[in-house]
């Protein structure tokens, strides 16, 4: 089917936002139950989004597949995706391991980003999940893309997302590799700021 | 354990709010397909309570039961109580059929009061189910009471609810009557409503 | 400017969602104040929507005026809408006043089809403020109507609404006609339901 | 009047809620307007919170003041309050501003402790508002604190929050001065995210 009426279907639509709060009710409960046990806010927020049609149709086309619905579902995994962010790095582990102790969605996908760091310096615990929806009388599987962050991997991201677009230029590629050496930096904070509330919850 | 103790153990209502925000997810999702399907709004509004101390109790000394928690949990199955308000009666079936149609909960107890009314002339659909709700790496499953009413049987309910404190009163028990009598008119407002519809549907 | 370019601004939407969440805010904290002083819920569902394209050019070309930006915004008041439904007919009354009492917007207009229904037996209270929008260093005006309505008349309101694209048909003319007498009953139920619970609270 | 019992009031805590849900209403209208014109999310979490009698209790006694509900009406400003966080230093002072130039509620005192932090190493914007509350036929107007912090800051007041009640150990003292000198550290990662954004704005 054409790429871009499936995404525009709105049972396609109603899925996707099936899945999303599905999710969501997920993290709000296990940001809950650890909040209680640790005294502290867990997940300082938490965003969602469906993939558009461009940036679907781009991987489809960076990976050489068709561009239709058949091909984004088979080989796309973060049509959908729902993020969370935390304070400490240690939090994105507990958080992924309660995710993936729920019985009625599976992981499908694990990339830790955190000790694998893409090329760039990009840093973030991705968890693709298939999800059961019911819908119509059936129930359907989506794929679900969790991406667990501390605040300051997230806007070492949100910068790298900025750059994106403007790759050609060449002082865009000076930022980047600024950029990706300041990955570094933003590593060590987050191992300090544990590093510190460790010590603090020892006293 | 002891009753009142137990209800304020931020754990239990965790898991109520958990089971809660679970069915509240399930009811807003098969509202999206329904109102699209037939492109009108088929749930008009939701609400959701966990049942107080007090209530607890006086259910439990009704059915002349020991007043603790290993009780409550056995005999009340609507300590967690949703309630999702339509407009027609057909759409109440319609969402009580899609929820016992979700493989992730169990239908448990079904009392259909539209049907058979109670005495008092109390009319709505109950559905008690069994919700799993992960909690410290384990599931445990939790009774959640679903109410569907019209519009109409909502505001008698409200009524019926107010009287209820008042009820040794002489004057109450007028009203009960005036009010019970006032149930058919309800009833037929619903089946006249709901015919309507119909008939606009059909042209 | 071209209406239909005028209402896919983004500083035009923006504007609207802006007066939806100030007047939201304010029937919440309305409901709020009458619910605690009253002891019942007051305000049972909120809504809100800005009028579609089509539905403001039909009215534009209802009232003979040219269809563009300037004429929408002089003469047709119900572009922003929010709507609060009641039980009880004496608090949609009250809601009105606390409205009016409200320093910060101001009453345009006011339109009572409680005590004066429409020709088809449409009833609902309508008022329309003008509202502060604080946007880009400037603070305009924008008009919200806001209706306010029982659950009886809502579901009156809802099958009028339904018949509305059918009412080339003979057989439209015939549940119009039927509807019209139907909204006697409805009022009947409102005055009891009033009556009833009136007696309660006095007993 | 005894501050717990006129803390307890509820309608103390309808005011409180109504200057919340206004303050909030503004804030998200400031991150849509500011979002549009730059194309990224501004406001990356918002919290609130109604100070608990314990910390209400403690700050009069540290100022040496009575503990009445007077006196607390008069002298503490952040009964009532509301964070914002966002990515970027520039962008708090943006925010500030457009809070300024509203013209219903009025700025009663604004602390820079970005410019000049707290001995401590606290950074953040605070400014304190007053608010009209409309209630019960009279507007009141109540004090509302609003705290501006990117996400760096607000981790750093995180640790320094956990802290603070353990500040009488030896071990909490050394943390502390540790804290402090690492709070230098991250005024500079705040720099050079924000020269990186110019740096790519620019291209």
């Amino acid at each position: 089917m054409d790429l871009k009426d499936f995404l525009q279907q709105e049972d396609f639509i109603l899925k996707c936002q099936w899945g999303i709060s599905m999710m969501n009710a997920k993290l709000q409960m296990i940001n809950a139950e650890l909040s209680m046990r640790y005294g502290r806010k867990v997940i300082h927020s938490y965003s969602n989004r469906i993939k558009s049609y461009d940036s679907i149709a781009a991987k489809l086309r960076r990976k050489g597949l068709a561009e239709n619905a058949e091909e984004m579902e088979k080989h796309v995994n973060d049509v959908v995706g729902v993020r969370a962010v935390c304070t400490y790095t240690d939090d994105l582990y507990r958080i992924a391991e309660m995710l993936c102790a729920q019985r009625d969605i599976r992981l499908f996908k694990k990339k830790d980003y955190i000790r694998n760091p893409k090329k760039s310096g990009y840093r973030s615990l991705h968890l693709i999940f298939q999800v059961p929806v019911s819908f119509q009388e059936e129930v359907r599987w989506i794929k679900i893309e969790v991406q667990l962050r501390t605040g300051a991997m997230d806007y070492w991201a949100g910068l790298d997302y900025q750059l994106q677009y403007k790759k050609e230029n060449r002082e865009a590629k000076n930022i980047g590799k600024e950029l990706k050496a300041y990955a570094n930096a933003i590593e060590q904070i987050d191992s300090k700021v544990l590093e510190l509330r460790k010590r603090i919850e020892a006293i």
